[in-house]
């Protein structure tokens, strides 16, 4: 039973639609009578280490409802990664409190820090309910169909690149878009979605899931300009050669690594404009831009998918569900889908998760390697949410006749 | 009196809304009974000569309703600049096709090369309506108050920093992000649209109206990160020295030119990586990350203010009313704020914008250089638009009291 105080963090990157998780966390809690207090810790686990908590209970609904469609984590985040002694002063801090329940939302990183905490809790014969609510753009945690965050950061893309389209079409030239995605491609696929009329953006996709060769790649943009007189490509800031070597590392002079180990990807245009450099000097085209969506697609005001908030909702909701009812002390809710379009949520263990990292399906990239298939396109579609603006164009076949034949 | 064949064209960099003025002018074109054919030329002004024309009499009301809703030059674009050679094909294009009133979409260059053509046409006897019809995101036509464009790119820039602000403060650091602007800083302005909260982003707004000292911005940037523990810089990529240098081509190794002679400034990160390496250096701190908006945030799908959709459709409309009821031959539409907010639209003469650059007011700006006045911000609000997202934020004052005292 989900009773006394209960505690809720955001970890990792923030997402569009990760403090509707947090507002249905709160909002399902406070409805069963046991619980006296829902906690907000500041800044993930850092500030259940530093007391940092703010009373969620003290809230007004309405207000929970401004912060529910808020991007980005209202309680602040962090990228700390604990070890043993880092937990046993979470632990200190918890017990201090009397929480009994942890609700953490938080991609692979921060499963796997709840996996590692749970663990200790065990051993440490600590009864503590360690619940972890999924979120993160990237859409790479095993077992889920899908994660929340994804869908509206998909639209993003997707929606920049109709718009990169339809800008291309009108001054002709190569572009390159970077998209976020270390590991798993799903995001840079998902640009995909612009795909409307015959011919559209984007022409050439690169994911972190196949190997980078630049002379394909400059293969590809060449025959892709002489048959359109344009191309627009998109491009996974994890996109690697043959040996797993990020193409990024070729040009960097700093390499910075977080607390995880993982280098800075994001926050530098450097991977976009060693490709646009490469370009013009092999392709002798001018006229070769290059865009880093950068942290925009994570936390745009006001570009949002439908499904994407209402199951980010869903997810918090039986989180605190999950917590009440099930016999389980701890695990992760999930998101499956079923039928034609509709999602049921499963309480899972924190194994299948933690720390694990989902890539895309075979299934989901053409052989070439350099684009998406009808089925991964049957996948996206749903997800972009119910109301994508459409995009027309003048018909082509009102020529007007040639009077000088020029 | 409009009538006969009109053509329709456009040129100069795409906006969000462009296609509105377009379907404004066409459709408004048609209920006039003397008006036979309503032509549109592909890729502005090039495609006078190569008699590349659509005739949009043939296109459907809803079919258009669709192009209107859809960003960038339905017609595609140039960036040519007409010499007298250029004018007298176009000339020989016009007359081959009996057409006598040219509605040109565009900018600076854009209305500057319809100025040449109305002058060429007067001196060569030639009756040709030259109507100009305003847009540009860069918002720097003269005798406007703004221009169609500008409202739905400052909406995008808005929306992005407000997006990034919660980004940043969720994991705090230092962000640069890099908006379009040669000369004038309006869409670098408009990053002050995303304040609600006291302490909100951008914190820094570096203009090219203003000087930019390098020692000056990483001072203003360290005293703002010991105040709030981050900070959030919004600068345009026009910056330049006391020389009026390009802060960008310190940098770079090949500096691009179009054929008006501008440097190419978008369409690479490298401003926002160079400014980045600086901060990291000169002050220690770790966490600096760099955007570059590029193209996004003149072609973005969905963002969109619903006043510039209003006016850029009507600019358009207008155009072919001043056209058909004026006695001057050519001029352009120009847009003048009455009241609070209204606006009224104006035959003025095309000497008036061509060519010319407006810059932001002193008034608009603060007495550092690095911020932007209420008066500005009295200005741009009404233009983002009706349906600004609010954003919200959980009560900082709901803190739980500490218990270890940590």
């Amino acid at each position: 039973m989900l009773q006394g105080k209960v505690l809720v963090a955001q970890g990792g990157g923030p997402t569009a639609v990760i403090n509707q998780s947090l507002v249905g966390v709160i909002l399902e809690s406070r409805k069963f009578a046991g619980v006296k207090h829902v906690y907000g810790s500041l800044h993930g686990i850092s500030g259940i280490v530093n007391e940092d908590f703010l009373d969620l209970t003290q809230e007004t609904t309405a207000n929970l409802e401004l912060v529910a469609g808020t991007p980005c984590s209202g309680l602040g985040s962090t990228r700390d990664k604990p070890n043993t002694k880092y937990c046993r002063e979470i632990f200190k801090v918890l017990k201090a409190h009397e929480i009994g329940t942890f609700f953490y939302i938080g991609g692979n990183d921060s499963s796997d820090a709840l996996k590692i905490l749970a663990e200790m809790a065990v051993s440490d014969n600590y009864e503590l309910r360690c619940i972890h609510i999924p979120k993160t753009i990237d859409n790479d945690l095993p077992v889920n169909d899908h994660t929340p965050g994804f869908p509206s950061a998909a639209r993003f893309v997707a929606s920049a690149f109709t718009g990169i389209n339809q800008d291309n079409m009108a001054l002709k030239g190569i572009y390159v878009g970077v998209v976020m995605g270390r590991h798993a491609g799903f995001l840079t696929a998902a640009a995909a979605g612009a795909h409307s009329f015959d011919g559209d953006a984007p022409h050439l996709i690169y994911l972190p899931e196949r190997s980078f060769e630049m002379n394909q790649f400059i293969g590809d943009v060449k025959r892709v300009y002489e048959k359109h007189g344009r191309c627009v490509v998109a491009v996974s800031e994890g996109i690697h050669d043959k040996k797993g070597t990020p193409i990024i590392t070729k040009l960097s002079k700093i390499v910075e690594k977080d607390a995880h180990g993982n280098i800075q990807l994001s926050g530098t245009g450097a991977l976009a404009d060693l490709l646009t450099d490469v370009i013009k000097s092999k392709t002798g085209i001018l006229r070769v831009r290059g865009d880093t969506f950068g942290y925009l697609q994570r936390s745009f005001l006001g570009c949002v998918s439908d499904v994407d908030q209402r199951e980010a909702r869903e997810v918090g909701e039986k989180a605190a569900q999950f917590a009440n009812f099930s016999d389980r002390l701890s695990g992760t809710v999930t998101i499956h889908r079923v039928g034609n379009y509709q999602v049921e949520y499963c309480f899972s263990k924190i194994e299948t998760v933690a720390g694990l990292t989902k890539v895309m399906a075979d299934g989901f990239i053409n052989k070439l390697g350099n684009g998406v298939t009808p089925k991964f396109m049957d996948y996206l579609r749903p997800l972009l949410g119910s109301d994508m603006p459409r995009v027309g164009r003048l018909n082509p076949a009102n020529k007007v006749k040639k009077i000088l034949n020029k």
